[in-house]
């Protein structure tokens, strides 16, 4: 099968309380990408600024993404500026700088449409939409979004949900979204409007998923130093769609894991700046790090996993 | 085996979103024991004054608690007022009145001395210690506390904790017993004050268990409603030692399993005010959402549990 993220790629300038980055490689499609790329082979759709620097393109090559589908405009690449207190868990936003995102429009080269698996990551509704026309059969179809388009695009964003199977959002965002301080009303709520599965990032408290039949609930990994948390949310989309995408197992169990799969990449993005986590990992350090999540819920049979 | 708890028995006065209740059952001994007699005879040690109510001694005694060690002095029970917000994860203590716990000091029958599993719950360090003096082998000694005790009892607080071998906190305790704001840094400060295994308990957010070797992460229930939270700690260790005590099982995979039975127990307290909701239930209850916790986290074999 094939994956197809569509997203921002950006140059973000971020501070923690442990140290400062500048013009780094971010978005959510690099996020996206750089995490399933340890998975399976992703078609990437963006626009980037002629200023793009040329070592990000040769890292997401590097990555076997395939670039095919990112635009070059006129003009300066998207800029995100903002900053981390000691809680870590809510990004305060500085600066935002859209430059070619404002007049962007996504063209799927004709290799793409034929793609099985999608993600619509976060960016305006209206583009995702855009996206999901000219795709012609998929199987799954997966999106992210952010308070300021439940807040700015709210009936162009519910007919976004209106196309999709899985939606994976923050806890605020689902109670933004639902209107509704409780996760399991909130949960039911937002699959009404169309997606049959709803996940919910929660940060260092993990990940809840809610379908027609059942909840899963997956831990966070219990990290002693959390670094930066850009990017952890689309990291674990990355994680999560690249396992489904490699494994073709869309069943319960096959979902489950590629749940843990995606909570494994989110944990590795926050332990530094920007990808640079993820671009040293390997495969056996992702390995390892799944069978210590299954320890950390398993009950019985520790030794077996 | 047999449980013994020491800890308050108290009139409780609670305001929440939802509704209100007035004097009715409280006290960190009570929630325990009549969450751990679902599982085991639990003997109590705790202190009323004369104005405690008959029906409450009917009902201790109908869950078979062992009373004996329940002293009863001259003047008013202990009493404690509170409320919460529509966030109800943590209550705002109104009023305490200590009352007969002024003068209180636990004397333990001798039918009590040869218990083998022991909780300390949330009371004066003293008296914690008090208990350990007259028990004569435990098998395991576990104890609760309050962020009052760790400001204003640090060092009993610290000698109480030589000799357990299980604290059972919340996270805000954790970090404020440690001074350290992350998780596992504040786990093993704690560890290294003398208790090989720290439960730290999060609300809505579950259970993180860690020992020497292992870290273990248990999910709460996602419920539709919170009622009234009061007592959701005590409820999870009666629930907790109760289970320990029942089986003996006293290895890894017994105490996981434990902290299941415990977060069983804390989920169905806070459906109802006060004690309302524990004193209703069946074991066949219990056991069918012991199953319900073990399918959120099941990955694998989802209809073998």
């Amino acid at each position: 099968m094939s994956l197809l993220v569509i997203g921002t790629v950006a140059l973000d300038s971020v501070k923690t309380p442990f140290g400062e980055a500048r013009e780094v490689l971010g978005g959510s499609a690099a996020y996206f990408a750089t995490a399933a790329s340890y998975f399976t082979r992703v078609r990437l759709v963006a626009v980037v600024g002629r200023d793009f620097p040329e070592e990000h393109y040769r890292f997401l090559k590097s990555r076997e993404i395939d670039l095919s589908g990112l635009q070059i405009l006129e003009g300066k690449t998207f800029r995100w500026r903002g900053e981390y207190g000691f809680q870590l868990n809510e990004a305060h936003t500085l600066e935002t700088q859209l430059n070619v995102l404002e007049t962007f429009k996504p063209v799927l080269p004709p290799s793409y449409r034929k793609a099985e698996m999608v993600f619509l990551g976060n960016i305006d509704p209206v583009l995702q939409q855009e996206v999901l026309r000219q795709v012609e059969r998929p199987k799954l179809v997966a999106c992210d979004t952010m308070n300021f388009w439940i807040e700015g695009r709210r009936d162009e964003l519910k007919r976004t949900l209106q196309k999709v199977d899985i939606v994976i959002i923050n806890d605020g965002e689902a109670r933004e979204l639902a209107g509704e301080a409780n996760l399991v009303k909130a949960a039911r709520a937002i699959r009404s409007y169309g997606p049959r599965t709803l996940i919910i990032k929660r940060g260092e408290h993990g990940v809840l998923m809610f379908n027609d039949k059942t909840i899963f609930a997956a831990p966070a990994y219990p990290l002693e130093t959390v670094f930066d948390p850009t990017g952890a949310g689309d990291s674990f989309a990355g994680g999560f769609m690249g396992r489904l995408t490699q494994t073709g197992d869309l069943g319960e169990t096959g979902i489950r894991q590629a749940v843990i799969f995606g909570s494994v990449m989110a944990s590795f993005n926050v332990e530094s700046f920007s990808l640079d986590r993820l671009r040293r990992l390997t495969r056996p350090e992702i390995d390892d790090r799944y069978r210590e999540f299954r320890r950390l819920t398993t009950v019985e049979d520790l030794r077996e996993i």
